[in-house]
Order: structure tokens, then C-alpha cells, then sequence
């Protein structure tokens, strides 16, 4: 899958068909690189303009790291729809005698918990742009504000978007360790999103 | 402009560039277009499912309407990218005498006008699909709630991003009665949309 050469109206048809992937999640991401392109935007408009020199440095470095994690977002949206796409194939596997029940279970939890890091992988990467985000909020380019909160609710809905994921795998998983672990790490990361979208004062 | 035979990764580069369209607005009207799709998607893997026949009829309405609203988003994209142009083509008028003083203002105030009922309507639509949303988290098959969900997430950032674009455009048009006049209409919208989405339990 390469979801980063389809139109957007190809990759629309796909996700309003039938067919389970791409599900919210590939969706999940690619809109998580549109907030990151977003907050690219409001650095470049800021970045020369007089009014704006103090932050001229952070700027830059805000601009390079976010068109880093752009891509990465993308790379993620395929990532994500293959890791289901085992899901569904692991499903499928014949559940007839005892061993092939045993090797399906095998394959399915295993399936599992590799969809479950993907989201979480996610939700990782939007906490890591959540403050620059909150930065170009802050002190970008004033004309252009309205873009920057587009870009901060953009990452929120994704930060969402992954935790529902992350969770709904969770509930399949048995392997209770390996739930815990995740759950744990999760649950920070959501601390340190849901202090940056605080912090970049969303409300109306 | 024609948003919908770009690529992704294309549509991504252009809103990440120092050109300010497209910006919040297109990419608003975008992401309701996914959550829209998600919409559709959850629907259609209700549809025919024995355990959720007693909404078979309405889940069919959800999916036509859901599919109809869809196309609208992606053409609300390109009108509010175009809008926006035409603010910036005003804007560079020139302004050297009175009469050209005048000229500018006027096609400014005309454009601005033009470019707050863009996102106006984006508000709209989305009032709209909400409760398809909402009707797909209540009703929809269980085994894509977290599609539902990261539906109901997409609509609200789109109407959060719509909300915030009518209001940055009202800032600057001086006619005291077209703006009144949508904030009123602006504010019976929030109204609706805000307790559709308190009614789709988004909380964690």
C-alpha cells in the first residue's frame, strides 16, 4: 500500500467502500500529517518577517522537524492499513482441528499486537509535534492564527483517532503483560498531549 | 483549483509551502470529507449484518446522505481555496489615490464577505452529517466503533477549523449587519453541533 500517491478522491472512494482498511486509522494519520503540514505553513509565513525575529531560530528549527514528522506520518497511514490488513488475513486461517485453531490463535494474537503498536506509534509521533504545534500557536505569524489552530485540532482528532485504536486491539489481546505495558506507556503519552492541547488554548 | 485529482503527498507539499491556500480552510473541508467517508464505511459493514437488521432502512438513508455530503466537501475545498484567493488578489490592488483607495476597499470587503460564507457553509454541512455520525456510533456494527469514532473526531476538528475561519474573516468586514447577521446564524449551528457531539460520547 502507498497511500501517499493516491488522489484524494481515490483514497476517499476507499475509505467510504466496504473494504475495512483503510480504516480510521491510515485516516488517522494522514490527517495527522496535514496538521504537520499546517504548522509548516505558519512557520514559512513567519520565518523573514520583521515583526517576528525573536523566534527566528526556534522557527527554523520548528519548520525542519515538522516536515521530518510529515513524512513519517505518511509511512505510518500504510503501515497502519498492512498491520490490519494481518488481522484479517490471520482470521481467515482455517480453525478446523485443534492445530489449526492453536496456530490461528498463534498468528491472530500475534497480528494484534503488531496493529496495536502501529496507533501507538501514532500517538507517539503527535505528541512529539504537539508543541510545535502550540509554538506556532503561540508565536507565529498573527495573519496566520486561524491556520494554526486548524493544526492543533487537526492533531488532536488523530491523537484520538490513535488512542481508540491503540485501545480497541488492546481488548483482544491475551497476552496481559504485554497489555499492561502498552496501557502504561500510553497513558503517559496521553498526560503529555492533553497538557500541550491545554496549553494551546482551543477553546472557542 | 481541483483538489480532488491531487495526490496526497502533492496536496501535503502545497499546504506545507509558504503559499497561504491552501490552508486551514481546504484542509477543513478535506478531513469532513474523510470523516464523512468513515461515516459510509461503518454504514456499509452494518448493512446486511443479521444482528443489526432493525436499522437496516435508516443505515441505508445514513450511507446515500453520507455519500451525497461527501462530493459537496470536496467542492466547498476548492471554493474556499479560491475565495481566499481572491482576498489576497484584492489586496494587492493598488492604493495610491483616493479612488484607488476606494476601488481596493471595496473588492476587499467583497472578497472578505465572499470568504467567510465559504467556511459558513463547511459549518453547515458538517451540522448535518454529525448526526449521521452520531447515528453509526449508536448503531453501527460494533465491530467498526472505533471507525465511528475517529468519524465524529474528523467532523468535529472540521467544524472547529470552519467555526474559526468565519470569525477571522467577520474580524475584518465592516459591515456591521452582514456580520451580525452570521454570528447569529454562526452561533444557532455551534448550538446544534456542539450538543451532537455531546450526544455522541467522543470522551475517553
Amino acid at each position: 500500500m502507498n497511500f501517499r500517491d493516491q488522489r484524494i478522491s481515490e483514497f476517499l472512494e476507499a475509505v467510504a467502500s466496504k473494504s475495512p482498511t483503510p480504516g480510521g486509522g491510515a485516516v488517522g494519520a494522514i490527517v495527522a500529517a496535514m496538521g504537520t503540514a499546517l504548522v509548516e505553513m505558519v512557520a514559512s509565513l513567519t520565518i523573514g518577517k520583521k515583526d517576528y525575529e525573536d523566534y527566528e531560530g526556534e522557527m527554523e528549527r520548528v519548520l525542519s522537524e515538522a516536515s521530518y514528522r510529515r513524512k513519517r506520518f505518511l509511512e505510518l497511514a500504510d503501515l497502519d492499513a498492512s498491520a490490519f490488513d494481518q488481522v484479517m488475513d490471520a482470521m481467515k486461517l482455517p480453525k478446523d482441528t485443534e492445530d489449526q485453531k492453536k496456530f490461528r490463535t498463534e498468528k491472530l494474537q500475534e497480528a494484534l499486537k503488531h496493529a496495536s503498536e502501529m496507533p501507538y506509534e501514532l500517538a507517539r509521533e503527535i505528541s512529539k509535534v504537539c508543541p510545535l504545534a502550540e509554538f506556532v500557536n503561540k508565536y507565529g505569524n498573527k495573519n496566520a492564527l486561524s491556520d494554526a489552530r486548524s493544526a492543533s485540532w487537526l492533531l488532536k482528532a488523530s491523537f484520538e483517532i490513535a488512542v481508540s485504536n491503540v485501545e480497541i486491539n488492546l481488548k483482544l489481546i491475551k497476552d496481559e503483560k504485554f497489555v499492561s505495558k502498552m496501557r502504561e506507556s500510553l497513558s503517559a503519552i496521553k498526560g503529555m498531549v492533553d497538557q500541550c492541547f491545554n496549553d494551546s488554548n482551543l477553546d472557542r
